[in-house]
């Protein structure tokens, strides 16, 4: 479906609900809040399926947004979800009634609605229910909040790989409203709480070089996390923290586990496969960012994982 | 004087000579090349004027433009030069000679040169040079490049108050061009040198916090630079850092000097003014950025400074 045929869609239907994706991100839940506001102005009821279990970053934009219990939708409409296994607990009920539409821009996407939205070129859901809610003439400062954090957080506010032309216009069209984006960028992009900001003193402070600061190891123990005062709130993206190190190629975060084993998480940009690294040790990935669980404790895990990058590096 | 007829009178003249100012950033650096190198597309002679001063961050930018030993321009074009006491002093004795065109943004704009093209509403210079090479039919991945240096250093990568929908716009129009930003975003958003990342870890393990969190401060000695192993290069922006921590309306960072006083710089964001502040020391700056510098040692300088920002905020 093409987000003209899906506005029209839409636009023939009534009392919607919608569904976010499990450990909800930015994306979802700006889309989710953007397209009920949207529907909601054209006089439709919409709601945001309960339960989605956001932080306390996302969780301002679902206000007065959530569906009251008991609300029986006609129409289902899944946002930014790829797969079945992604809906949440309050959203799979749904899932096994039937999606009626879902809008998505997954390459990965498993086609589980009775009707599709993808376009898997956009950086973000957003941008494509930002072209949605706009042929439905709902793009107001109301709806372009949203679909700004939506945009913005999905391409780390307009510096990852996966940032275009067209985000960038979307991103121009939702300012035309009026919006003031510079409080949305402070709080999502400029802003660290006082235990992240100690994780990452303490990750600094205890890291590992090799190769002449090529490879850099960072072992995140369950007491460097209570020394920090660190929940997992605080560790969002941490495994990109080591990248940004001049010089870095490799990078490896080593999280102890309760259970005693140690996940590990592998970024690359030096044209290391961290897919073959990782499949080594039973894990796997993409090409540039990949992962596996191993048995602690970390300095164990630490030594696998290197001897791993060593032989996959030897073999070319 | 307009773009357009900017575009116009460069395209009239010929043996450009570009300058750009002092302390050099993205965008004066970004204009420069872009310029230099649509000019030269042009079939003009046009060259950069030597001892820019630019860090390596942007000193590859420049690589094949600078101006030969004993050049001799018939055209001298500024770009992001606000003052004459910005130029630099290879500069300056072609401010004497005479400016013939400046091209800026700076609201405080002196209008040294006999033509000068500017628009303060612009976040970078380079947002008026992309559409003078536009409309000289420059816009190409030659220019891109340079362009997309100036934009996006200028507004922290479309996170500062001062992008508009217009710097998304050119951002668009430059990436329009293939030209991939991710590896200048990598290289001028996502990498930090060793030295910085250890100044940080020096800064959260010594700063201190004030009325529960609001205020924060950082003693910067001359020994925990040294202790970092970092250098001037290594400090760009260091005094938006604190502002950065979840809760801090204001920040104080300090840095002790070589001669035994301190510099302050105040950043602040909870409505206080920092100039007011900062005027109680002599000082002075804008409303949320402001500076001044007392005699130490860093103790006495930071009881000096919080004693201002009590007294400013007392009253009211």
């Amino acid at each position: 479906m093409t987000v003209t045929e899906a506005a029209a869609w839409l636009k023939g239907r009534d009392r919607y609900l919608i569904l976010t994706h499990k450990r909800p991100d930015g994306d979802t839940v700006g889309c989710a809040a953007a397209l009920c506001r949207g529907l909601r102005g054209l006089g439709k009821t919409a709601h945001i399926c309960p339960g989605v279990g956001a932080t306390h970053l996302f969780t301002p934009y679902l206000e007065g947004l959530l569906a009251p219990e008991g609300y029986a939708p006609d129409t289902v409409v899944s946002v930014d979800i790829a797969a079945r296994s992604l809906f949440t607990d309050a959203g799979r009920p749904w899932l096994e009634r039937g999606i009626d539409l879902a809008i998505d821009h997954h390459p990965s996407q498993e086609f589980f609605a009775a009707e599709t939205c993808l376009d898997a070129s956009r950086a973000a859901c957003g941008e494509i229910v930002y072209h949605i809610l706009k042929e439905l003439g709902c793009i107001d400062r109301e709806t372009a909040l949203p679909l700004y954090v939506a945009v913005s957080t999905d391409c780390g506010c307009f510096q990852y790989g996966n940032t275009t032309a067209h985000t960038h216009r979307v991103a121009a069209a939702l300012m035309d409203t009026g919006l003031d984006v510079f409080p949305l960028n402070k709080r999502h992009f400029r802003t660290k709480s006082w235990a992240r900001l100690q994780v990452e003193r303490l990750i600094v402070e205890r890291m590992h070089r090799y190769e002449g600061g090529r490879i850099a190891a960072a072992p995140v123990s369950l007491s460097l996390m209570e020394e920090a005062g660190a929940t997992e709130e605080d560790m969002e993206d941490i495994a990109a923290f080591l990248g940004q190190i001049e010089g870095v190629e490799t990078s490896v975060t080593l999280r102890e586990l309760e259970d005693g084993a140690c996940k590990i998480s592998l970024r690359t940009s030096g044209g290391l496969s961290a897919t073959k690294v990782c499949a080594l040790l039973g894990g796997g990935g993409h090409a540039a960012a990949a992962g596996c669980t191993v048995p602690g404790p970390l300095e164990e895990a630490e030594t696998a994982i290197l001897a791993a990058i060593m032989q996959v590096e030897s073999d070319g």
